[in-house]
């Protein structure tokens, strides 16, 4: 797939990345700080780890580029805080959801996009993003309280749709601004792909996506 | 000095020295959570991401030992947590005042109180705590906040002097239980060296100590 019209340039696509990854940290330590327990607080500050090193590591490709980060990621801050106040949720278990649900789905997306920069650039991104370890503590902690807590289940398969839908509003709107509807529909399968991803998720911890 | 009677074996040692770690990175993830602008919460960031390594190091190390971190670092919890409280200030500026002062102090304590573990382990404890960068943005941002809002200097003065009050008791009740008169006597020494290191952080930002 030809990625090339719809990749924004490597500046603003960094900018958006790394400001996505400061947000999913700041979800993560709120997580940290709501935590029931110890053992699960210990859990989560590793996938909070995992954001912030995700974070700090795309800043790094921005400042080897000359570009001053917080300048380049001002103009994402409003929709992109506007997104993660709608997808904060109404307790822990929602922010977990939300945690594992978003950032799985905006890293696949991010790397997918990834295609349309210069093959040196692509390669350090998805290198950057590729790093594991942060869900398995959402996935651990989830699926304990799905077992345990009745009802939690059916709340959070309803929260879980909402999330893909307001997420891919953010994938939408991170598009090279005025692609063409050819160029649009270029991208379909990358979408269609996210949400088979997603629901994979959701079997994973037996959620109906 | 010999402080074989004053250091608490290693295992509660690193499971306190994590925690502490722990809720620092708590209070500097709010801390980006609350900064007023792009730049500040990039650099605070960092910040936080210092002490999150020195708490995953200081766990790691728990780990290497056999032990559970979560179970090591419980007893230690509602003492800590009580601390945290009391210590995190009533808006941005307090908070990042507390940060800088309790996190410089109590890493300088735990050095020293290194010194009575084996020299395998107070070597690997130094390096740990050692990481540098997490106070420079602090730093920086207090030093603007002081020097462009009127009133600041004047009650973050006051609430430094507070800060110093309950960090020195923490950094009593970390030493070993049961420790005699003559022993607590000869910790005096460290206390008086961290109002020292305080006095002129204090100095640095152009408060009265």
């Amino acid at each position: 797939m030809d990625f090339t019209e719809l990749t924004p340039d490597l500046v603003p696509f960094l900018g958006q990345a790394a400001y996505i990854q400061l947000e999913m940290f700041e979800n993560l330590s709120r997580a940290v700080a709501l935590a029931p327990d110890l053992g699960a607080k210990e859990r989560l500050s590793a996938s909070a780890g995992v954001a912030l090193r995700k974070h700090h590591a795309l800043i790094e490709q921005l400042r080897r580029l000359g570009a001053e980060p917080a300048e380049v990621m001002a103009p994402f801050a409003p929709a992109l805080d506007a997104f993660r106040r709608a997808t904060a949720g109404s307790d822990w278990w929602e922010l977990l959801l939300s945690s594992y649900i978003t950032a799985g789905m905006l890293d696949d997306y991010f790397t997918a996009l990834a295609s349309g920069l210069s093959p040196d650039a692509r390669s350090r991104v998805v290198h950057i993003l590729a790093e594991d370890g942060g869900a398995a503590a959402l996935v651990r902690e989830l699926a304990t309280g799905i077992a345990e807590i009745p009802g939690l289940a059916d709340r959070l398969a309803l929260w879980g749709r909402r999330l893909v839908g307001d997420t891919l509003l953010v994938a939408r709107s991170a598009l090279r601004s005025g692609s063409s509807a050819a160029a649009d529909a270029r991208i379909e399968p990358v979408f269609t792909e996210l949400i088979a991803a997603h629901t994979r998720r959701m079997d994973g911890l037996g959620l109906t996506a």
